[in-house]
């Protein structure tokens, strides 16, 4: 890998939402942009923090005391065990961080499965 | 910590160069922003990959076979092992990401302190 890693363009190469793409990996980690609109479901993630920077748009984080109001260039880090919901009015693009396989619904069940772009 | 974490509002807060400021911590690494001019110097980190987000400006990544160039928005991992030297003509602002310890130098002696804002 000997390419910059244009966020932008990778964002450009799909449409659908809350179906983070992994654009790169370092320390077991994946890297991902994500397109996501309205209500995600309420989840926790016991064992990982959960890394949010927004891209474009306006993101809302509910949890169960509070709501924090992610705009461009801000991030947030929900920790681990906290139960949370994404939440966009209007389209939102992010990046995402977690340790590979960490299930974006907090279920295995549940969760969108891996992809690489 | 149950606000919105404002990249730009964070640079806003110091001006020095390769200096970087710890603005959260998930998942036992540092995030982090700098702001960096002119040529850092070669090194490594042997047990980890190295994480750039250009926010501002352009940066060259040097290695010894290639220099990736990044411009804001494009990111890139340096793999460990891997000789790099950042180098920016003009002030270029980052976000970085590395397991909280991290020497930026790769090396203990000669590495900025960590500072938190």
């Amino acid at each position: 890998m000997k390419d910059a890693i244009d966020l932008a363009q990778k964002l450009s190469t799909f449409s659908d939402h809350w179906s983070p793409r992994t654009v790169a990996q370092f320390n077991a980690c994946d890297v991902m942009v994500v397109k996501v609109q309205g209500e995600f479901v309420w989840h926790k993630h016991d064992d990982t923090d959960d890394f949010f920077l927004v891209l474009k748009g306006v993101l809302d984080i509910e949890m169960r005391d509070v709501t924090v109001t992610l705009r461009q260039g801000q991030m947030y880090i929900v920790p681990k065990g906290v139960e949370h919901r994404p939440v966009a009015r209007e389209e939102v693009h992010l990046l995402l961080i977690e340790p590979t396989g960490t299930p974006n619904t907090g279920n295995a069940e549940t969760a969108a499965p891996r992809k690489v772009v």
